[in-house]
């Protein structure tokens, strides 16, 4: 055998043994999430261990979610705006609690070509600092206010736990609002603006319920006065917080000296929020929707939502594959994608799709021109129905919609089902060893959060809701036993 | 005096000897750029040296560029995907010439937290290295290509030169395109298709003509077989280099071992490309036209076009600002902004908007009101007219028009003037003294190149444009006098 044979030998039978569907069950979570990550094309590993590769797919669902949020942002007048990427250290360390929060993960540069710096630069973990620097010297009088700009960047913060395909990992994209106001009530107002997005974007788009709260003392954002973040479980029973608004007060202005004359030339520090939504949301919508086939995506945040898949044989091939390109241009406001190859069987396609995660596979062969209709597959529940053509954008945009519902509702009832209200510390324990959320009565005392941490390995308030049970008065916190201020959600997190 | 008032009394006084105007005429260009700048809050500087803050206004520019080329990419099958900020070391050094090229501007990580990492980290000074590892491993059959991706990521370059807001600096912005083919011909064709794209983008968008031709060997990008580049005629008679677009053959594929079998089972060595477009192209956009009073934007690459300044009396006050917000609804398409600012007067209103370079000016008092007309100011030429409300939109949208042609025209008659054809290396020095580009005839020699430099002072090849002139064969090389090989552009570079 010469050696380019020898070469193609051998890249088949990796190929075959490396198995082209998913080998794993879901249960099975760990293994079954890199598979999907690195199966369905959506990521894969760098030679720099946590820094991924996001892939054209999942990168497509990212700018469809970023412009969604942009468009929303813009509506209530926040611009955009680009920060460097370099902070110098002495600027990270002005404030000193949010420093303390990010230093035992910052990466440092500390040469350039052959020269040492002088002083060691931090990649940003996140912008306060150098952005706040900037609005230190540009925000002056009452005129200058609000101020609201927002980031889409990069950022890196060195964890040095094991790294999940876009739910722990070193490098994030995300955006970073920054508003600056002149009195507090208007900064709080902009909580629910923000909010109201991210929860339409998460719902609507991604089909993913959360728990929506406020942190607790423990868990705040460091340099924050408070901080609601909207947390989503996962099939292994985990937590991951999603997205989520910082109310700083004038914490930041203090240290970053961010003050306004107002229109009585009294000088006042400013009020300040931050804001996030990063790419971590796509690690919890491909856990939360797909299964052992492979990649499912809600049809809203799809890049593709139909595939059409043509059922070739040679004496009616013509035909069906004009068929075919009929369809994909009254199909083409659905980015729908024609899978016309000839060297691969309908059926190889039909599993690739389902491993892509396209919600919608149209198939057609003769038999379907004979009878003018289409077999219309749905990735979600698996469900086929033959379509009459002339019904069939009609449909279809029904299908998609039953889709989106139904993902949503699945996840809705998966988090409902595993939110648990307990009484006492026995009842937490039980509930988080089954992998479900305790709604427990606490007091505000940071030893209790810690007490919890220690004798759950590992779980912790993921966030306290707006709306309480009128009980609260009369429960004990599991902890200490003493008066509970608030009912809090507990779990494992990411 | 107390201390707050003492605050109030010193911010008065610095603001009033910064001068809000800009304070020095074009010539000197250096210090007129740098007010440009930060008087109409395109950028600032921030606390590392050469890392910009990028202000609203100039990243709304870079978005708009931005979406346009992106929307071009797509249509060409290109797709985006990200690739991580950090590559490691002996990554970066697989391709010879490519590290020597980058290897002097790459900042390092070297710590993380408190630990000491094993290997150095380099900031990306641009991608290959990093995204033709996963090629690498992506690509293994014809099936497999072409393979299309792009990036919009930011980039950093240790610069230890003196740096210029967006013409020269560490950290910036850009798309990496990065290609991939089975064969020569078919990667050769791409050139066309995104040097295209990047021409409509530079001359229809920004009103930027320029130089298109081949770099020559000595300023072909390291890695490449040829380099084709856009170059740009600047105000103070330097050139910058533009978008540019790499044809690299099989030198990446080699180096990083990327191969693909053909249909016939051979194995070859795969064809590649990369191309850029950054974010200088806004500084070299916002020098070129703009003047004393400020920036100067072209209406189509302008966020807002318009701008509506009421001028205001006690009596008529209501009157107006109604008028003014209906011909606001009228006026949407044009992204058109409303000045009702009751604490300014018109005449500083006027110089803000000349400053911040709005295209068109709409002023209406209780005057026009009567007859039924607005007065319309250009900002490219200083132009005013009275405009009847009826004809508004259609008058406007001609004078954006204009405008666009305006601003294309001047920048293509400087450039025009500024290129003198030279037959000797006298005639060449003297062309170069007077800061304008030389046509001149030179051979391929790399030493003339380095000579050329030397004896300059630092004036080298911008580019070899594919139209040569007939003589060519007759001419010789301005530096060695012997046969010259092609004429080549000739200029200070940026």
């Amino acid at each position: 055998m010469d050696k380019a044979k020898k070469i193609v030998e051998a890249k088949k039978e990796t190929e075959k043994q490396s198995g082209l569907g998913i080998t794993v069950e879901k249960d099975d979570f760990s293994e079954w999430f890199t598979q999907i990550m690195l199966k369905a094309d959506l990521a894969d590993y760098s030679s720099v261990s946590g820094c991924l590769v996001i892939r054209p797919t999942a990168y497509a669902i990212w700018e469809k979610m970023r412009d969604e949020c942009d468009k929303r942002f813009k509506k209530l007048g926040i611009r955009n705006a680009y920060f460097p990427l370099l902070i110098p250290e002495k600027t990270l360390k002005k404030e000193k609690e949010h420093v303390a929060g990010f230093s035992p993960e910052v990466a440092w540069v500390t040469e350039a070509g052959d020269t040492k710096l002088k002083e060691r630069l931090a990649i940003r973990p996140t912008s306060e600092t150098i952005i706040y620097e900037s609005y230190s010297k540009w925000i002056r009088s009452w005129r200058d206010l609000p101020l609201k700009l927002n980031l889409w960047n990069n950022v890196l913060r060195w964890e040095f736990k094991h790294p999940v395909p876009f739910l722990r990992g070193r490098e994030f994209l995300w955006n970073e609002g920054h508003t600056v106001y002149s009195n507090k009530e208007d900064a709080e107002a902009e909580k629910d603006e923000i909010m109201g997005i991210y929860k339409e974007i998460c719902e609507d788009y991604l089909a993913l319920p959360s728990l929506i709260g406020r942190k607790s003392k423990k868990e705040t954002f460091p340099g924050a006065e408070y901080t609601i973040s909207m947390e989503f479980y996962m099939p292994n029973g985990r937590c991951t917080q999603g997205p989520d608004f910082h109310h700083d007060g004038e914490i930041f202005a203090k240290a970053y000296d961010i003050k306004f004359l107002d229109k009585d030339g009294k000088e006042s520090y400013a009020q300040q929020n931050t804001f996030a939504i990063s790419t971590r949301m796509l690690g919890v919508m491909f856990a939360v929707h797909s299964d052992s086939k492979g990649l499912i995506l809600p049809p809203k945040i799809a890049p593709n939502k139909i595939v059409i898949v043509p059922i070739l044989f040679e004496d009616s091939k013509d035909k069906v594959l004009k068929k075919c390109k009929e369809l994909m241009s009254k199909l083409g406001k659905f980015e729908s994608l024609l899978d016309d190859r000839e060297e691969y069987k309908p059926g190889w396609k039909f599993n690739e799709w389902e491993m892509k995660g396209i919600p919608i596979r149209i198939e057609i062969g003769p038999k379907d021109l004979e009878n003018d209709s289409v077999m219309v597959y749905r990735r979600d529940n698996g469900k086929k129905e033959a379509v009459k053509l002339k019904n069939l954008e009609d449909r279809v945009s029904e299908i998609l919609e039953e889709i989106q519902k139904y993902l949503f509702d699945k996840a809705k009832d998966s988090l409902n089902n595993a939110i648990i209200e307990v009484a006492s510390f026995e009842e937490m324990l039980r509930v988080l060893k089954e992998k479900k959320i305790a709604f427990s009565p606490l007091c505000e005392n940071i030893k209790c959060e810690e007490n919890l941490k220690a004798e759950t390995q590992g779980a912790k308030v993921l966030n306290i809701p707006d709306k309480q049970p009128t009980k609260v008065g009369k429960s004990v916190c599991v902890i200490c036993k003493k008066k509970a201020n608030y009912f809090a959600y507990v779990g494992k997190s990411y």
